[in-house]
């Protein structure tokens, strides 16, 4: 790793070596703010507001039904889920943009479980983002084939795949921890077992390189509106293999997976290929707006981007720890680059008034109960000066007790 | 009814007398086109285009993250849900927006199969909107109740709800015929067989008054993009009524409708009332649309809208007749405007190029297999000169034989 800036200058020297300093340029970027978020809502790309306003005011407005022909928005989710594909080691025809994560994941895990007939068990671990959880909670609450759901701490999951394993499901880089999961060890035990292996990349797609099919994953499922940078309730994607798209049933059957839509017959015949995981009308605004975010990220090399990423995150560990040593901060996220995706975690017992400072100064992470401070490095847009200016704020902060406010200790709906 | 007019003064001088004239003013109509697709995809409300900006340029640019609470992105589902309420006879608190009617369907007909134990059948209709179809037969194939689907001509629906009934799934308003079902009698007899009764009302809202509470209908879905003016592929709604609430339970779980989403705790507590059918992270950006679109209805009689919308469909079902006598239309549609949506279809064999020709001198409506013209009539921006003139243009077309031209025969992917 190239050594890491500790001035403000050194900082500013490596932003000015950055190869990806071009694509900072790319995003707006509001004034006076430090945004270390992208993990929860990524930046605004400045192509977006012009692409939306073509898709709104030429292409709805003037075009109206036409444009579903003429603009071609009826391959939206194929054509957005080809850009995402080079991101997570897919073939372009492996990737569909649609719905939500969760009602992907609803799908897709549906899917499997009627893939491996007499396999009861879904393995997936704690504390790692909820939404996952609720869906296989509610798949076994409501399937057919009335699966069962199994919770193991991570250590524990390799050894217990096994032949009544239907589904493994993990969320590779962890939200709160930033932890990655080694997706080739695991995939491989779970390949052995005869169990498939589906990959929730919510916190990786954009952020960390991916190599699905270098592992030989069967499934995955991740976000559009974080690292992607494809706007507030982006829609997400779908990931499957090739050598399960014939086999493949998902249970939401919907008129924009059929065969032939505009046909308009009466019996459900599934389209071919991953195409039959669409369910209803796609989205226009949501989905352009991500198609301008992966743009951005064309020739975007991931090695480079991990490597910066990485360098930031280091910069910000070691920058908190040398200039709040006695603050409190306990690292949540794993010490070794190699195993942290692209955020900090540090708990704190004051976490919430802390963040709640920070916000207030300009830099934006967020917060997560019970008293972790979350701050995402988006390798495209963060820059190693956002680093240095961060971690001085933060160093008030905590030197003069700024946090120890009332008007930090108000909690609102979302942070 | 009005006496319609049967020349262009005449037309014109009905559009003056219009009490919605004002609201034409308040879309963009692109110049040279009548469009008569407002079933399909409505036309864009002139605030919209304002009001994305806003979005995209300021509470997702500027704001970032923030905008969750300070742009009260996290209410939009229950917000727009409250503008719907009062178009289909709804309370405010028991509408949502979310995710798309596909889905919406899946969700709710699932919850209704799971709230009657006992009960196996869900009766619908064949030949209406196929997705509604689709969704059932995905949900018989896929739910642990194994409901069976039972399809139906609508004249042999009443007789056949019974104690084994769990659900009766109807789209209102005929998607392609515009035929409307007597609302209060199928529900009625569904609620006199103790089975419950869900309304697809993806034709009807916005263009058809409904009155869920009034008929004592149990629950209903929606689409935001034809009348409501939501933009292509906007977001759904549903409909449950109240004294279902507690008892709803929808299969796919997700954080949105976590009762406390932001606790992030491992299992699933679904919030209260109707909340819980939310699961994933909301698109703000064709959520906002919608928003816009529903502002337009805020001072509109859906009397005054009603009589309107079958002046307009009237006028044109005479003017065709009038016009072209021998050109081998056969309405589709009910003649009784009672009995009718907003809209009007024929059937015609060379309908497909008689369509194409239609569209190609800038008269938008669309043709529906096999032989179906149909055109809707959105009576917020149609105006009867519209009418007037879209006769005229296809008394062109049969009268010179315009349409038997090899350029109008080739099939686009979507008309």
């Amino acid at each position: 790793m190239t050594s890491l800036p500790t001035t403000l200058e050194e900082a500013r020297a490596l932003d000015a070596r950055d190869p990806l300093r071009s694509s900072r340029d790319q995003f707006h970027l509001p004034d006076g703010v430090i945004y270390l978020d992208g993990n929860s809502l990524g930046c605004m790309p400045k192509a977006t507001a012009a692409r939306l306003r073509q898709v709104v005011e030429q292409e709805w407005a003037q075009g109206l039904i036409r444009s579903w022909n003429d603009a071609d928005w009826i391959n939206i989710p194929q054509r957005v889920g080809a850009r995402i594909a080079p991101l997570i080691g897919g073939e372009p025809d492996e990737v569909l943009m649609t719905d939500s994560t969760s009602i992907n994941l609803y799908k897709l895990a549906a899917a499997a479980v009627r893939m491996q007939p007499g396999r009861r068990k879904i393995i997936t671990e704690p504390g790692n983002f909820p939404t996952d959880r609720y869906i296989l909670q509610g798949l076994c609450d409501s399937l057919k084939e009335q699966p069962e759901l199994v919770t193991l701490p991570p250590e524990q999951i390799p050894d217990a795949i096994d032949r009544d394993t239907a589904l493994v499901v993990l969320t590779h880089v962890h939200y709160k921890s930033g932890r990655l999961h080694d997706m080739q060890a695991i995939t491989a035990r779970a390949r052995q077992q005869g169990a498939l292996m589906l990959w929730d990349l919510s916190h990786s797609a954009g952020a960390v390189p991916v190599d699905l099919n270098g592992c030989e994953a069967d499934m995955a499922v991740g976000c559009g509106y974080k690292y992607l940078n494809g706007g507030p309730g982006a829609p997400a994607f779908v990931w499957v293999a090739k050598r399960h798209h014939e086999r493949l049933n998902q249970p939401i059957w919907g008129w924009f997976g059929h065969a032939s839509p505009f046909a308009m017959s009466d019996d459900y015949t599934p389209a071919a290929g991953l195409h039959q995981v669409l369910t209803g009308t796609t989205g226009v605004l949501g989905a352009s707006a991500l198609e301008i975010g992966l743009e951005l990220f064309a020739d975007v090399d991931m090695g480079t981007l991990r490597r910066k990423s990485q360098a930031l995150t280091q910069a910000f560990i070691e920058g908190v720890e040398r200039r709040c040593p006695e603050a409190g901060f306990v690292l949540a996220s794993p010490r070794d680059a190699e195993q942290r995706g692209s955020q900090v975690s540090f708990h704190h017992p004051e976490g919430y008034a802390i963040m709640q400072a920070l916000i207030d100064r300009g830099v934006i992470g967020d917060f997560r109960a019970p008293d972790i401070v979350r701050f995402g490095m988006a390798p495209l847009y963060v820059s190693f000066e956002d680093i240095h200016n961060a971690v001085e704020i933060l160093g008030d902060i905590m030197g003069h007790r700024r946090w120890d406010d009332p008007k930090y200790q108000q909690r609102n709906a979302v942070t």
